[in-house]
């Protein structure tokens, strides 16, 4: 499977942030305007973004996200809305996107 | 919030992976033990592995687990079966484990 071919299907997009403590309040002014946009867009699911307990955690924020399909984020990030306000996060903010789909799952 | 005052009530714990694709396999039998003996400790909400669609992705795997407290999942991870099942995993896999809450979450 290459990113040529997507799995058909929904799909889990997680979205790993290496950024530093004291800039997280301001990114989520921005996330939370990026998300509000896609969540409008056909195929969003549902999501969910998590912060670290810890100020000495690796990754503070890790978003996880559902979509019908990888067709379906693809062309939400691909707008302009969307393309702009990515532009106004700050380059310290290192984002590590992917796309994946759960191969083992358990719930008590 | 520091880690010596852990946050009170569920934790999302997370553990995103940087391992070679080829070794996937391998790895996933080790984590499958794991899982296994993780889900009937006290404080198990559920955990979900998600594997990465593209072999580029930078974290071919992330662990997404859901537990009662901070503290049910440390007692957890102390366990003597857990620990043992964790030395058989190759140093050439990079696990970064951490606790989480969300900040933001969004159901279409």
């Amino acid at each position: 499977m290459t990113s040529d071919t997507p799995e058909p299907g929904p799909v889990t997009f997680v979205n790993v942030f290496e950024i530093d403590p004291k800039d997280i309040d301001e990114f989520l002014d921005g996330w939370r305007e990026r998300a509000n946009f896609m969540r409008t867009q056909p195929g969003f699911r549902s999501f969910r973004l998590l912060r670290a307990l810890s100020p000495d955690s690796r990754f503070q924020l890790v978003n996880v996200a559902e979509w019908e399909s990888a067709e379906a984020i693809a062309a939400a990030r691909a707008k302009p809305e969307f393309q702009a306000s990515v532009r106004g996060v700050s380059h310290e903010v290192k984002a590590n996107p992917s796309l994946y789909q759960a191969a083992v799952e358990f719930t008590a």
